[in-house]
């Protein structure tokens, strides 16, 4: 939801939709037919053909019942997630740790649903990701909208204060942050904790989408003795399966337990749960594409740097890159070189998600000629 | 939600889930291990072999661009269902007037989002879909039980006397209903639609789930001139896919334009997209499964009127039957007999799925001998 009109005004005004959706228009990146496509932090390798021959086997498989309801607590899944993330949290988790939802966006509208709602707020420190305020309102939870440092790190002093005056029912914390790119360190986290339970108290979810990619380890570890603090993550992206929607949480199982109270019955097909299974069984050749992007990544903040750009320090699949004048003008001169990035509203600043080699040589000519004519 | 406690009590109650949760335990139909399941409207008749093959193609191709999002707005999808519509629901139908989401419970939960929410009020006339009042509370629609006539049919008079009354802003129509069985006449909408746009004007819904076994054709071209008049269809029950999670929505396209505003966006998975066109791919064979279902439903029918039971009439793929003296004893006297049928708390009543021919010679020997042990 931004600005931009319906088409259709007169049908629209007449219909008997809430007042504060008037005049919004949807969420979503534009979606231009462009050579070289950098703006949704999508993964650029393809799943390996072995993989799509299991996925196709599986669902197979699956279709064979799809008379019958799924698994309506997807305990298969769930349980090689936290496998998973057993492996590479660097913590032990259980199937009753974990639940699954169609993309993270879903899973985080059912942790609102049972912890927001109406008559009650959540925080986030912006910029960060904007669905967290969308999906706020859609469930009709009061936004607050918390600082930064200049830097986009969090201002710690300043966040604290603001939760201890406000009294958010939620605090999102995202890390790495999007679309700035830097992990938070777990002392702020549990600065931001603390002072969260001291308020209220409230619930605190790390939104790890991008975490496989960080130079630091998974918070994880800290949902140890802490109930009210979820971990949240995605297969969208160190998966390569943004076209998937498999979203997950790690918290206390009390937690999963609440949000059964708002979780629609079957939300999660059963395709999606044997394709996921199936991506599951190959991650170490899927990890290893995310070696390649950090390494990508890497050279692109580099490379940026020596240009003469500003870079935010990046531990995701994409990094954040400036200052311009006018980044909305910046934002069109690299897509008319052929690079579509993201203009995310930060003024003087533009996002690019790493892609393969040649994609990134595409968007770093496209940048260094940018330079050049703003020098002129 | 119905009743019985959470196991970790303390945790729980630590936790800060919202006060109107508090107590409440999971929607869901009890998951039995029983020789015959015909407790949840689900259709006995697995996907034809060539359609599972189809499904793992489409699968396979869309797996190959699985590291992109899928196609937002589900352009194909919605495409072949609006074709779907327009071949059997006596309307013309296009692209806009179609929006699909993962099971009819999303679609009405984004309807709610949009035309109901805090402050707002939808009412329903139960019994009727249990979801109806559940996806209220869960998206924070105030919620209104409306009446019913004995014999369970819509009480117009009253139905439009309520309307007019509490002035809600969603009402909702289930046709057939559910868990009752009989399909409502178009001129009973039509009645209710008047008093709902007299009232507020309203949002009105016509939950058609179970539309494709009816001895009615659907109310579908009643959209025609009435944008506020939305009717809802599913995936699960005649095409045999309850595991896809495929529901959809028919409507004037402002209502579509308005449900972009609260969706998640790529809700939709690309590997539901794909499954979802390759059923629809063969929907005659699909509906040459219904015509046998509707059969065994109506042999059901005579068959349990024969026996002694009272029998609501039935438009759907399952049958209410009674009265009994308590229901519950009722409904483990028949599983005892190794057939689970549903108690959706309607005094005297149960529920029972048309399933095989075998599956219900099954249910009906049980019966049989239910009814000869209350006779002693």
């Amino acid at each position: 939801m931004t600005e931009t009109p319906n088409p259709d005004r007169s049908a629209w005004d007449e219909l008997p939709v809430r007042d504060e959706l008037r005049g919004k228009s949807p969420y979503g990146a534009p979606q231009l037919d462009v050579p070289v496509q950098l703006n949704t932090n999508e993964n650029p390798y393809p799943l390996p053909e072995p993989l799509v021959a299991r996925i196709a086997e599986r669902v197979a498989e699956a279709a064979r019942t799809l008379n019958r309801y799924p698994d309506r607590d997807a305990v298969e899944l769930r349980t090689e997630l936290a496998r998973y993330l057993t492996r590479t949290g660097k913590h032990p988790v259980a199937v009753e740790n974990v639940w699954a939802a169609n993309g993270s966006n879903e899973v985080l509208q059912q942790l609102l649903q049972t912890f927001g709602g109406p008559g009650r707020t959540a925080i986030g420190f912006e910029p960060s990701y904007s669905m967290h305020a969308l999906i706020a309102r859609g469930t009709g939870t009061g936004w607050i909208s918390g600082p930064r440092n200049d830097d986009f790190t969090i201002d710690v002093a300043a966040a604290e204060q603001a939760i201890a005056g406000h009294r958010p029912d939620v605090v999102f914390i995202t890390s790495p942050n999007n679309p700035t790119g830097t992990a938070v360190a777990a002392d702020t986290v549990l600065a931001l904790y603390e002072a969260a339970q001291a308020a209220k108290p409230s619930l605190v979810v790390v939104d790890e989408a991008y975490v496989e990619f960080s130079h630091r380890d998974s918070l994880l570890p800290l949902i140890e003795g802490r109930p009210n603090l979820v971990i949240s993550r995605t297969m969208s992206k160190a998966f390569g399966a943004a076209g998937l929607r498999l979203g997950y949480l790690a918290a206390h199982p009390a937690v999963v337990d609440a949000v059964q109270l708002v979780r629609l019955p079957y939300h999660l097909s059963a395709v999606t749960q044997a394709t996921a299974l199936a991506a599951l069984e190959h991650t170490d050749t899927l990890l290893g594409y995310v070696e390649q992007l950090k390494a990508e990544r890497d050279r692109l903040v580099t490379e940026l740097r020596g240009i003469g750009c500003e870079v935010t320090d990046s531990d995701a699949n994409f990094v954040q890159f400036g200052k311009f004048p006018d980044s909305h003008v910046a934002w069109r001169r690299i897509l008319d070189r052929g690079v579509l990035v993201r203009d995310n509203g930060v003024p003087g600043w533009l996002r690019v998600t790493a892609g393969t080699p040649e994609e990134n040589d595409a968007f770093l000519d496209a940048v260094r000629e940018l330079m050049k004519e703003q020098e002129r």
